[in-house]
């Protein structure tokens, strides 16, 4: 009758919260510099932008802006997001687009209403880890895409789709978290025909598209599967955290209307709707038609940050790390020299502790866990001097590493 | 292979959204009025209160805070927040409360920790349809547990336990959404023991607890749970909704700590953490010490538009509805004459089209979704005015259906 076994379901008794949570704890150490963490520089972060925005929704308020709100998202909001959307060559309209309360809950939604428990979803090698947790606990199994330095293998996928039988693919085709990689344009013309072709529905997570330093990265599979006449199923999504802010949690959806429908159902189960303070003061700040001049800034901010990183990496770590230079978004990620031993993540804990440089292995974003030669060094909190003293850091302690191996 | 479906999972391409939805899309025609809402009178909304404290949160604005928040929530909400349980009785510090994306966030979190596909979860007869769903959602078996003028009759449970073994039993014990119902303290003490002997959790939702109109109800069952040294396990959460803004989707949850770790793991992968600017806010609000006002305020508006309500009701609808003079909360529950048929939803949405009033039939809160001889009726969002316009349009709108009959 009752199994014998605690309150919890052993999906949930069993998991293990992210090991970049658990730096990150160890970030605010005196001293310390990490480059562990995928969050933007403060004096980045748009205070003033919003304050303004804060002051005029206060100025605005009344009894009815704090109403219950639609699940699909303020109709502001939604008009605003899909003007962006249509800026980056979207066709959408306002009806077409969720808010979500981040980019995280659209995964998670979509996660729960594409993923029959046991079904497989198709993912990259390595990948954000909050990704793959809301694929887990909605009983996915994970199937690995071999992944390169231009992310996923679109020509090694069709094997596996056979094989396989994934009904989902989940991709990050610009500067992913955290393997910096752009999917060139042939490859996701050949993804979108495969999908197509086997009835794989593509979640395609954009958070760092607009962070570009050189140019802008080819269009979204999104945009590519309308030209195309839509012949595939792709739910496409953009975040507000890395471009605006991470505390506003927000995000737009732009799913098939099947597919919506059933995200939205999920949503008002989940959190009725996102929180109409934010969704309103975000609205007015993109009303404000700022935001052009706000990513016109970040931009090179990001490129400036990403290339004193890469300088210093490549003066303080040698041969012992390997690199391409960051084309946009927050991270760099380095393979480690044969030189070095494979060291689990608490290993790499020690090593931040011992040498005052938090970095992420690359364990923490595979899906097995096992130990990995990558390591992910994050350019986006650090400012300059730190990112340098960082690299200087790690090449220490790599040098240690390489000795004691 | 790919199974031949659609996009979505059955449970998802089968569902369907809240009738209440449905229902308050016609809410906003001319001339109609909604006995249909659960939200409040716009009037009892503290516009101005939000104001100031949005104001002091814009002036303290930097770009610290602007970065990923904690997922178990804002220090200094959980502070206020733990109070605030404090205050009613419960044994809280800061870092045993996590701060949700609403109360119906809390809800879903449980059900997806808590309930493996097929298990059983007990609830009342009667419930709020987002709870229901997100329990359907998670895969659950609704048992339902007899349901009378004073809620669950725990009278009836044990015999449901033994034969039916649900692991998590649901339940609204102040003022519930539908019914209104208050759990006696004597069977909230059967229920622990029950609870107990049996290793259910109980999940108790408590958004109304504090608007009582003569005398506040018992203690909650984590306060009764605590003091018999924590026989059972209790997930206890309330809600800002009701009490300050629907809008601020944020609510508070206090459970075990075994318990609140799963809900934690799967809170990263929901959303991350809610909104910042919103829980920036509410702590400001909280800080300021004015809850206590605005709640003695609002209890007796409340209490006042239930009684105009009751008196119009008894004036216009005579011997068609029976109904408890409401204790407190939003609704008064409404049991129809023999003398009228039993309909089913679409012809409550008929109904209210064609005599201007919109009530929300009893089917909507059912497990079954089969026709009730009940309304839920709320009083509190219209004013006095359309409060006694409404009962008039029901009471003529009944006699017509009598003669139909």
């Amino acid at each position: 009758m009752t199994p014998a076994r605690g309150p919890l379901r052993p999906l949930y008794a069993q998991a293990s919260g992210s090991p970049i949570r658990a730096m990150l704890a160890l970030a605010g150490r005196e001293g310390m510099v990490s480059l562990a963490g995928g969050h933007p520089d403060p004096a980045l972060l748009p205070a003033e932008w919003l304050r303004e925005s804060l002051l005029e929704v206060a100025g605005q308020l009344q009894g009815r802006s704090l109403q219950y709100g639609a699940t699909e998202g303020l109709p502001a909001l939604r008009e605003a997001s899909a003007a962006l959307l249509h800026q980056r060559g979207l066709a959408a309209q306002a009806e077409d687009v969720l808010i979500t309360t981040g980019s995280q809950q659209a995964i998670d939604l979509l996660a729960r209403v594409l993923v029959e428990p046991g079904e497989g979803v198709a993912v990259e090698s390595f990948n954000y880890p909050a990704a793959l947790q809301a694929f887990r606990f909605a009983g996915a199994r994970l199937v690995e895409v071999p992944t390169e330095a231009q992310g996923m293998d679109v020509e090694k996928l069709e094997p596996i789709l056979q094989a396989e039988g994934p009904r989902v693919l989940y991709v990050v085709p610009n500067f992913a978290n955290p393997t910096g990689a752009v999917m060139p344009l042939a490859r996701r013309l050949r993804l979108l025909e495969l999908a197509a072709h086997y009835g794989v529905t593509l979640i395609e997570d954009d958070p760092y598209g607009e962070l570009w330093f050189g140019e802008a990265p080819p269009p979204p599979l999104a945009q590519l599967n309308q030209q195309a006449g839509s012949p595939a199923q792709v739910a496409y999504m953009i975040s507000y955290s890395k471009v605006v802010a991470p505390a506003l949690r927000l995000g737009v959806l732009l799913a098939p209307a099947g597919i919506a429908r059933g995200v939205v159902l999920a949503k008002q189960a989940a959190d009725v709707h996102s929180g109409s303070l934010e969704q309103l003061t975000l609205a007015a700040m993109l009303t404000s038609g700022r935001l052009h001049s706000h990513l016109d800034s970040l931009r090179p901010a990001y490129a400036a940050k990403g290339a004193v990183l890469a300088e210093a990496l490549r003066m303080h770590c040698g041969d012992l790390l390997e690199f391409d230079e960051p084309l946009g978004g927050m991270f760099i990620w380095a393979k480690l020299s044969n030189a070095l031993p494979l060291l689990p993540t608490q290993a790499w804990v020690d090593f931040g502790l011992e040498h005052q440089v938090l970095v992420v292995p690359g364990a923490a974003f595979s899906i097995s866990g096992a130990a990995q030669p990558w390591l992910r060094l994050s350019f986006a909190n650090p400012a300059a001097e730190a990112l340098r003293q960082g690299a200087e850091r790690l090449g220490r302690g790599l040098r240690k590493l390489a000795t004691t191996a």
